[in-house]
């Protein structure tokens, strides 16, 4: 019998859970589910015989240690700061571990100590990171070994609200963490177009945005992600001309959340003291700053960010209700943390709505001295506010790896992401049992 | 005798130093300066009789104990980030702590245990904070016991260089950590209008700037401090309506500055990688992001910046070299410490240089049912390159305060800064030899 360790009980595990107890009597697995809170992890586990839930304060080494000890696989949901920890504790103890964060400078570190004593450290298996590099190095390898040689690769990805279930005017609902939507984009993104070195400043980036076709589904914002650069090494692109990687938003997203930003609402630099005494008609005039219009505090706020008092973007900024005398509930807290309790309460993903998730992938190529372009797109629904494509498609590749590793078919031990065929080919076959199918176009 | 420690001998210890070893033989005080660069440190001392260099590397906790349980009293010139450390240190061995930096959170909640051991942490003892503090605390005090209401404060304070050496269309050289001035505003500023909360966000911090007279020196620019805030509480003016502090430049210069912030030169969030490979040309390309002109960088930049491209802004980028396809020095650095790099050269004080502090304060208030307003102006120039009016003035009210306490004649125990008349009285009144007057006018 084998013996799983998955350590955290929270949103992302309930998919991962399911999917390995369903392979569990089979492949005689027994899988424990440790969290701080018991009783969350106990109702995930379901009572089902080759489970069980356990207390874990992971942040004490000894208990963790403990824990860790008594496993063969560690599959950590923690938040990544607790990673390193964890992977030190992993290499001591002799254990494989597989998360579905990015590897942070530390853990890479720590990659030839496992590989000197034979251990698996898998990271970045979920969506994005995680479906995006399987997706893509499929097709990477595929064109190179046609003999084609890639000279430009856009990556995109964005969890959604599907429009069956869209009801309101921004057009999004949240469907994972709220905090990184709120803060996402803050420093300068980085990518490569025409062998040229590229940053857009967070200043810009909500403005200087793309639209792209999804089939059947019609025009789409991206805006860039921070880290395109990074690809290069990664996935082995070290002549390509043109990398950007993006995040796909509806059309007229942002504009408006440009609009927010101007004003400084996503500011998590600073406490505003007594926050709760504000409404959020307060807030705004607070961000007029030194007064140089008059007039009322949305004309004066349209003024500020140069946008139409009448536009779509302040139709959307009302609707989230930051013009109304109501008082702001949360106390002491950044402007973006004000927002995301706003937001929380406004795009909150009901019950009986549907997400979304969309990735696009699009190689320009040469092959046989004629150029070519392959055009590669995911689009996939939830089944309700619960059972969501985002919580599937994070949790069932981290499932479906681990049941690999655990049947000893996984030979690439260190610290690793998933871009190697021994990985992404039996990864992504599965999953297209799952729904998860790419529709390619060539031109 | 009475025993000092100064810990540091860098550029803010100079006239710290040479103040209180003036002042040893008369009062049988010992100075000894401690730094990891013990050359720096007996250079300062210049052989003195009653002073002493010792080698001291402040991060080991058992050498540090053990030279500050020999004195009587530390003066700390560390960086910020070091002084809860020292602090605890002085809590347990028994010793009185001095400093020119900002209290720290956990520095402010040692103060009852220093009360308890009628310990002395007194700090923000240099120009701003320091004589900012002292001076206006001593209007403040005076106008109430005139029985006046103070209704707005006004405080502005700015490091400049002096008309006669200010050859450079910035009209602006370094007198003091030019990393400060490179982050300077970095968050989200905060203040009161007319018993308003406003908020100033980095990216409208040097847009939104107000224009200040200075008896005799003109009109200067002024933006918004970060934390005005909280000098309601510090300086007792909790009934206030308007309350603001500020930087003072010089005309010309908070334009100019807000184009490197638009372009994005001030990022401090992301290393570029083989920045050593680009030139300052490529780097402005780069931030031109995806190409949606024609024409030459300069033009491109100017028309994505928003300004005319033959006007004051794009003439001061273009001194720089922002323009020019000379390579960049610094390797794998952010664009912020690539501009500080740029800027260092730029603007360094040379040898015969003067620079120039202004500090002014406007307190409006009300005495008799009339309305009346109190201006008080601080203009002082240095001698020469090393000689500075900053360096005096952040080293000497220490050096004074310092020589109080060791007199015995310092009773505010606990952390404190220096606003009470038992500090600013003997502080202001003696740097008036050294210089330090304010000029007042009243309307």
């Amino acid at each position: 019998m084998k013996n799983l360790l998955i350590i955290g009980a929270g949103r992302s595990a309930t998919a991962l859970i399911n999917y390995i107890l369903e392979q569990a009597r089979q492949h005689d697995f027994f899988i424990t589910v440790a969290d701080a809170d018991v009783e969350l992890a106990r109702q995930k586990v379901g009572g089902h015989p080759k489970g069980r839930a356990i207390w874990l304060d992971a942040s004490k080494p000894n208990d963790r240690r403990d824990v860790i000890g008594r496993h063969d696989v560690v599959v950590s949901l923690l938040p990544p700061q607790m990673h390193l920890e964890l992977a030190q504790d992993c290499i001591s103890l002799g254990k494989h571990m597989v998360t579905a964060s990015y590897v942070s400078k530390q853990v890479f570190r720590l990659g030839d100590e496992a590989r000197q004593r034979a251990l698996v450290f898998m990271n970045e298996l979920g969506l994005d990171p995680g479906i995006d590099h399987m997706s893509s190095m499929q097709r990477i390898h595929k064109i190179r070994a046609q003999g084609g040689k890639i000279t430009a690769f856009y990556s995109y990805t964005g969890g959604l609200v599907a429009p069956e279930s869209d009801d309101n005017p921004w057009h999004y609902k949240f469907s994972w963490n709220p905090r990184n939507v709120v803060l996402a984009g803050q420093g300068t993104a980085q990518f490569l177009e025409d062998g040229k070195l590229k940053f857009i400043p967070y200043r810009r980036l909500f403005r200087q945005y793309n639209l792209i076709d999804i089939p059947d589904m019609g025009q789409w914002e991206v805006y860039a992600n921070r880290d395109s650069l990074l690809y290069r090494e990664a996935y082995g692109l070290r002549d390509i001309k043109t990398l950007f990687r993006g995040t796909i938003r509806h059309q007229g997203f942002c504009d408006a959340w440009n609009a927010l930003i101007r004003i400084g609402l996503t500011d998590a630099t600073f406490p505003i003291v007594d926050s709760d005494q504000l409404t959020y008609h307060d807030l705004m005039e607070a961000f007029l700053g030194i007064s140089q219009h008059t007039g009322s505090v949305k004309d004066r706020i349209a003024k500020l960010i140069e946008v139409d008092p009448e536009g779509e973007v302040m139709k959307k900024l009302e609707w989230l209700g930051l013009f109304s005398k109501r008082r702001i509930k949360v106390n002491n807290v950044t402007p973006s943390l004000i927002l995301e309790n706003l937001l929380l309460e406004k795009w909150a993903l009901q019950p009986n709505d549907k997400d979304m998730v969309i990735m696009q992938h699009v190689f320009e190529y040469e092959l046989n001295r004629r150029k070519r372009k392959l055009t590669s797109t995911l689009v996939m629904k939830g089944n309700n506010g619960s059972d969501t494509a985002m919580s599937k498609l994070v949790g069932v590749p981290l499932g479906i790896f681990v049941k690999l590793l655990l049947l000893g078919k996984i030979s690439t031990t260190g610290v690793s992401i998933p871009t190697m065929p021994e990985v992404y080919e039996p990864v992504m076959s599965e999953l297209e049992d799952y729904g998860v199918k790419f529709i390619e176009q060539e031109e």
